[in-house]
């Protein structure tokens, strides 16, 4: 098992996510080569950490996760190659890892030392990233490729903020391809704060007192489905996080719950008990 | 041989594709994993069906054609997977298998009854259909992941209308990358109502009375091929479809048939013979 | 080691790019399949011509490249097959080779006059580029597919102009994914003509004086790091050309080199040396 993932901002027009992919395949011909996606907004850790941290269980144990993502090594920013949970991680200390992480703590983590172009690449994806993950991929040792380290850079910007007992405030961190709008508060927190009483989740002016389990719990009549599209709803979806969905929403056509609810990257959601 | 192709209106900024691919890769490791796209309007099974109908036969027999366009399960709608003409498809019973298959039949087809998941799944693309599809990868039968089915959702909407003897009705389907404008009036359907006739394909004001074999025969004087650019044709294009083309037409600076020609998908295109 | 890549303008929305994949597969099942891109304007090889030639070197020797940008044989216009460097490249003779070349010559290469399609096909990236991209993959001779010819069509468009010993004269070439800006001047050209002399790079208003030799090198202060985001400066890329380049650009919030200083592909960069 030989999977590599890629993650970056370079975008799909350019040379760069091919010279990597060349790269690789150049050191190790049985590579798996597999695309998370390379339209992260420029520079934007928080969403490529929500995308790494949804989709690396998926994959096989073993997977090399590589983070193009403000990936430049400076005096202050050293690069990181870390195992967690079976899976390698090879991106900068720009705070990524804390927000890919949670509480989970590295099993092992080296900062990265190997390699000629160090500190002096202006494209350390292509020329220090590549070789640490082929060589880890080859069942390489993570202690052959750094010095082994304990700390890495803390953020908590994606994180929801808890007001006592019975108040949750969180943010829209995703907006999918149907416009659904995706929170980052997960069923784990709501269901521990929850404690089995009522709640009131605010979207906007939109009350909503009840998670459906399914979007197509939104049908009314499935006779007359059609008569359902548009419907807003609030569910948990396949990656654990609330959601504020609309039944077959398209922002091509009619809107998605992001446009119809006026909602942003960023934007409050805030979960009331009682 | 181990191909699956991927189909979906996922998008290629979120993790949901990456998802499919890392269970995929985790239960069958060796599979070869194919994008047609993920650029799907959300929704609009007679795109996908389009897209996967003119590309199916390219790949070889044996490969799997995951379908994750409206795949949720739901009261009314349940999940198929099908043998046709040597190849796999597995898509929910919305209608899109009849859109692919138009005259032929399935040779093998079953309701989906595999899977803890089943009904429950807000992601089913990647729930269901990957173990379906590693079933099939690994030789398995369909009779062991579901029951015999012969029926299906039909859907009439991307077949032309054909009146009388001397008229089609036809409807632009796709509008391609260079702005070219695809009909759904395929040749076989053209040449068997011709019967040897004269035609005028009326393209909006603008009236057509021959097809053109190939782009380039558009081209008046190859020493100076660039007058020729921005010409309007008609031809059958590599997929057997009618299409409304501009010599070396971009979208970006001068148009393509589709600006130049105010032509959008659901627009009407008429032949008439005489 | 079987790598073949794919270069287009057909778009990541249709079905185009799915049908070579396909058509790939089914001659050649264990192919590596790479896309360099597939979003290049239509038509535009002076485009593809600087993404091939920036990263076919990072793949390995014996890569065979597909390029299907304006890839229609006519009646002055053959299709190319050349061993290039250890590469293998597949293209119209539209003068594509010429601005991947620039001043190597190929190995070998022949005018391709394999399949019965040839010249009757209106999709030859798939028709004809694929069955010898397999044969070049399998080890076959190129003198199999065509016959020996030494010339290809030669354009100058993407060079940069000199004139006498002080000024070179260079184009906006490509805008990357941070609204970087990307000339056409090369280090080697660059450093050939400055023989140690002073320099200043002119673009729009703005004279530089100093090349940095990394992104980093902009920051003043990495305590403050956030202060020098949406600096500017010159420096040579990780492909050798002189870009023009904003600290973490981010053509979605504050904006990239391009739009801060109105650059558009083909605007004039100049170099005085003095």
């Amino acid at each position: 098992m030989s999977v590599i993932t890629l993650t970056t901002d370079f975008g799909n027009r350019g040379y760069m996510v091919a010279s990597i992919k060349g790269a690789i395949l150049k050191e190790f011909e049985n590579a798996c080569l597999v695309d998370i996606t390379h339209e992260v907004e420029p520079f934007n850790i928080a969403e490529a950490a929500f995308l790494i941290r949804n989709v690396y269980k998926d994959f096989p144990d073993g997977t090399v996760h590589i983070i193009g993502v403000d990936s430049l090594p400076n005096k202050v920013t050293k690069l990181l190659a870390a195992k967690i949970d079976g899976h390698y991680f090879i991106a900068a200390d720009n705070g990524i890892l804390s927000l890919i992480l949670a509480e989970q703590r590295p099993e092992n983590m080296v900062e990265i030392t190997l390699g000629r172009f160090h500190e002096f690449s202006n494209f350390p994806t292509r020329d220090i990233f590549v070789p640490v993950a082929c060589h880890l991929l080859r069942g390489g040792k993570l202690e052959v490729i750094g010095n082994y380290t304990e700390t890495y850079k803390e953020l908590n910007t994606i994180r929801p903020v808890v007001h006592g007992d019975d108040n949750i405030m969180g943010n829209v961190i995703h907006i999918d391809n149907y416009g659904n709008v995706v929170t980052n508060i997960q069923k784990k927190l709501f269901e521990e704060k929850r404690r089995g009483r009522n709640f009131v989740i605010q979207v906007r002016h939109l009350p909503f007192e009840k998670i459906l389990d399914r979007y197509a719990d939104a049908v009314k009549d499935f006779d007359n489905e059609v008569d359902s599209h548009g419907e807003k709803m609030v569910l948990f979806n396949s990656a654990g996080y609330l959601e504020v969905a609309v039944y077959k929403g398209n922002p091509n056509s009619f809107g998605g719950a992001s446009s119809l609810l006026g909602l942003s990257v960023g934007d409050v959601i805030s979960v009331e008990f009682s």
